[in-house]
């Protein structure tokens, strides 16, 4: 035995030893789950490459720099407005390699399907991850088939892995970004959260607000060409914008600055949230990049992003500080400043 | 819509639309998986890539090439004789890496845990991971954490996916079975089935039989190098031996004949099998590879397994037949013939 967890010895602030049981909130994308991840299986999984803690791991093959990625998918329910659960499999894949540059080339779906699940949604839910490969131009390269008895699943999960090829002088990560670098949105924020809430809670808005799940790989290609160099990239879902700009500051060590007045929200989700009590600078999207790059070149890739049919409402945001590493600061409507922190625990589960 | 998938024409002998919804039997590795597979995830996502079914998929990036594979492990109990989920999910990827002759290289590890789950099984589990990882020499790169409510899953469910290099002159396919060439076994048949069933069942023998849970890698690039050319690798899990060879026939059209009295079976193994009504030619294994070679290095490959940790038991079973294309058949302890069919569906559910 070399177990290297080390349960009583945690001194963290919000320690592991808190919880002698998995509780949703390990699995939200905040605090309690980076605790999991820090204290349990990077303790015991310790190596170079997972040591980044990047959206997909830079792999050096044979003189290729692959991208190597994986996400399981337990999203409930399993249709919601704008997409399905296998739409959102292939995406999320998509773009967690196209976070740090790389050009997506093939999946693996495993599927875990539960005693009693339909043929029929099986079916459904399988021709609209072939779609989605086929918008994305990537290939299912392999895959897997586990059947669990009634009761102990929950109809459908899906694992997809992913594996691109990052072109020759990208070099994007979490840990790049630098003071005076402007932060951009590719679009609205809070859109997939607030839409699969909606339908499972039985809420009726005016305007149905749908999940913007969308495959931006082909968008940060053309970043790419336009910016020359972009520092940190991130999709922003579980946890939402407010989990990727803490974690940037912190893997970069700078302050991030931004105005909470120029973070795109839809009217619907604005008035969604405010119904709810939540705020959309926390809630995940499918479909959106949070970018940092270089103040020379934030024009160009601004415009690059409002070029895709995936960045229409992509905008500045704020801009990386010297001042206060680690933390994240939002210029509030009436002139304030408040500390956005990283969401401790669950705030919408089992939302991809 | 473009769904490709058609369940009211499909009419084949044993057509899924019998089945309007899924049961234990499509994850058993059988012919009812096998339905599922081609009749509805193939017809959807084919390319050329996945058409190869092999344990791994071959795929060729930037000039090298690579192996691809995927896995979800939903074994109940998580613990068992001889191991536990966390190192029968690592040990399974890097064989199916293996059975294409790849050297695994990184693994990506995606839990789906339920909330509830005591956080000293995960510690375990993932220490367990960790343990061997380091024993086959492959890093994790990549992994991601979900969490599911109470009741909605098992404990713990895990993916692994698996990438490795495949060495220059190195092409082991399922469609490379030619008649004359000899089949061998790496070591004895149905102890991680019997052994995962026996304490699912509460069964005590007075030998405990522990799963054989393995990683085949190293075993593999030793049979490679006293080989020269081997033509057929396949890591015989779910259905047992009688799927794989059933897939290989079917695969390179080639009948395949083998000796029941010569393919090993540990004594306690046999005696648990015939107390419950099983074949052990039918029941998984986690550490052991079914071998189609040429005829002159047989010798040669029987002894470089012979030499391994994971192959002192190997044998010679049989051999590859131009007749009967596509069927097994097996030589009786009485000197009979039997047909080997495919195992139909569930025979051990829940075994990995």
């Amino acid at each position: 035995m070399t177990d290297k967890s080390d349960f009583l010895g945690w001194t963290c602030p919000r320690p592991l030893q808190n919880y002698p049981t998995i509780v949703m909130g390990h699995g939200a994308g905040g605090k309690m789950m980076n605790d999991l991840i820090r204290h349990l299986f990077a303790a015991q999984f310790q190596n170079p490459v997972l040591g980044r803690l990047a959206d997909a791991a830079t792999l050096q093959v044979n003189g290729s720099r692959l991208a190597f990625t994986t996400d399981s998918f337990v999203v409930s329910p399993l249709f919601f407005p704008g997409g399905d659960i296998g739409e959102l499999a292939v995406n999320g894949t998509i773009n967690d390699l196209a976070a740090v540059g790389a050009r997506p080339l093939y999946l693996s779906v495993g599927f875990i399907l539960e005693e009693g699940l339909p043929m029929e949604v099986l079916g459904r839910i399988s021709g609209s991850i072939a779609r989605a490969c086929a918008r994305a131009g990537v290939q299912i390269a392999a895959g897997d088939t586990k059947v669990v008895n009634k009761g102990h699943g929950d109809g459908i999960y899906i694992n997809t892995s992913g594996l691109g090829l990052i072109p020759d002088g990208v070099a994007i990560s979490p840990d790049k970004a630098k003071p005076g670098d402007v932060v951009l949105v590719s679009g609205t924020m809070g859109d997939h959260g607030v839409a699969v809430m909606s339908v499972r809670e039985g809420f009726k808005f005016q305007t149905e607000i749908k999940s913007d799940t969308a495959p931006l790989a082909d968008m940060v290609q053309e970043m790419i060409k336009a910016a020359g160099e972009i520092h940190c990239l991130r999709d922003a879902t579980r946890g939402g914008l407010a989990a990727v700009l803490n974690e940037l500051a912190e893997a970069s060590q700078v302050g991030i600055e931004f105005d909470e007045t120029k973070v795109p929200v839809r009217a619907e989700v604005l008035a969604a949230c405010e119904l709810l009590g939540l705020d959309p600078l926390f809630i995940a999207n499918e479909g959106k990049m949070v970018v940092i790059v270089p103040p020379e070149s934030s024009d160009r890739v601004l415009a690059a992003m409002r070029e895709s049919p995936s960045g229409r409402e992509a905008a500045v945001i704020g801009h990386v500080a010297k001042e206060h590493p680690g933390m994240v600061l939002a210029r509030t409507e009436i002139g304030g400043t408040r500390v956005v922190d990283l969401p401790a625990g669950e705030l919408l589960p089992r939302i991809c």
